[in-house]
């Protein structure tokens, strides 16, 4: 019964889904779904991202949360659109939220969309957005085995970051058995490591993001 | 449709939550039930204060992840009995989880059973396992502002423990304003700070412990 009205509740949302990538291949919108539990870094990922492109850049960011709209402030900082979807309790974003969220933008002005989904390993690997791609993010302080005990989003994302890269001396991480437990779960992932307070790792992240984004909407 | 359907699948983890609990009472058994994001540091905790338990006392664990059965095994060490729930998919325990562990164990051969639920901050809020009490787990690394975004489990839960404080000094935290943020959700809430890496605030924690389980079975 659950599992039938869950399968129910999710082919409603890989339709809402599916029109959503429609309008991003027709409005050339490159939307990246950023995954982490609470507290990996994926707001300060974002930051940094945000005010290391130029200012021209037609970038914008959807933020996902239970409660509060703090993310949104922090992310308005750099000056692109950003909205915050508050769930108000749900653990996951779906496709119907961005949906909402995107009513009364100009999806012609926007060239990224990054999408923050909520703090959660589980539960939003089985939403589809309509993303070109998912990006698992973890952090140091969380311990090498989290590719092995949450493994669906691991292996749904297409880049796995591994951030606070700064924290290492001082957590028990063994960051080449992390990389190993990640390529155990999905062979060949891209791994960037990253720390969004030191400032580390973030040209690889930036010239994955250009890659991918002109694998999408080759010129 | 939904909201009626997660109802139904409440309601009905609600009896056997509630047969679980007039069993734990019959045999007196103190239940705790763990909650926290995936790498906050719970089963850290529970191998401190496996450790630091009497190897006389009658304490159990059950252990719960979406995949692996590490958590169980890093917790049998201590000598005490152990068991994993590997929900396969799933984001939370249930009360049907924890009832079908218990099946095979005595349950008047145990005063203490930590549940220690699937590394999610929003899901297990909703599932009564029929314990005495919820514990909130989060780690500095994660931030402040956690009891804001999440505040249903903060709520819901009797303790909240600030874990892996030993790595205040490199990360963006303030601790005043963290429990500044824990008593906004939940006034007057207990908290305490540990560190299972440089065994700190423990004792805090193991009084925490025995005078909760005094309150719930008076000599």
């Amino acid at each position: 019964m659950r599992v039938k009205v869950e399968e129910k509740v999710l082919s409603k949302n890989d339709e809402l889904a599916s029109a959503l990538r429609q309008r991003f291949v027709r409005h050339e919108v490159f939307c990246l779904n950023l995954i982490s539990s609470p507290g990996s870094g994926k707001t300060a990922l974002l930051e940094r991202t945000l005010e290391a492109l130029p200012k021209t850049a037609k970038v914008a960011a959807l933020t996902g949360d239970v409660q509060t709209e703090n993310d949104a402030r922090r992310l308005a900082g750099a000056g692109f659109p950003v909205k915050q979807i508050t769930t108000g309790g749900t653990c996951h974003l779906d496709a119907s939220m961005v949906g909402r969220a995107l009513e009364d933008w100009d999806l012609d002005g926007i060239d990224i969309l990054f999408v923050e989904n909520v703090g959660n390993l589980v539960c939003p690997t089985s939403y589809d957005l309509g993303e070109h791609a998912k990006i698992v993010v973890f952090s140091v302080a969380e311990g090498e085995d989290k590719p092995l005990k949450y493994p669906a989003i691991f292996a749904v994302s297409e880049l796995c970051i591994i951030n606070k890269v700064d924290l290492l001396p001082y957590v028990p991480f063994d960051i080449e058995r992390a990389v190993a437990n990640v390529h155990q779960v999905h062979p060949g992932m891209a791994v960037v490591q990253t720390s969004c307070t030191k400032s580390l790792g973030l040209d690889a992240w930036l010239a994955w993001l250009e890659r991918r984004r002109a694998h999408a909407f080759p010129k």
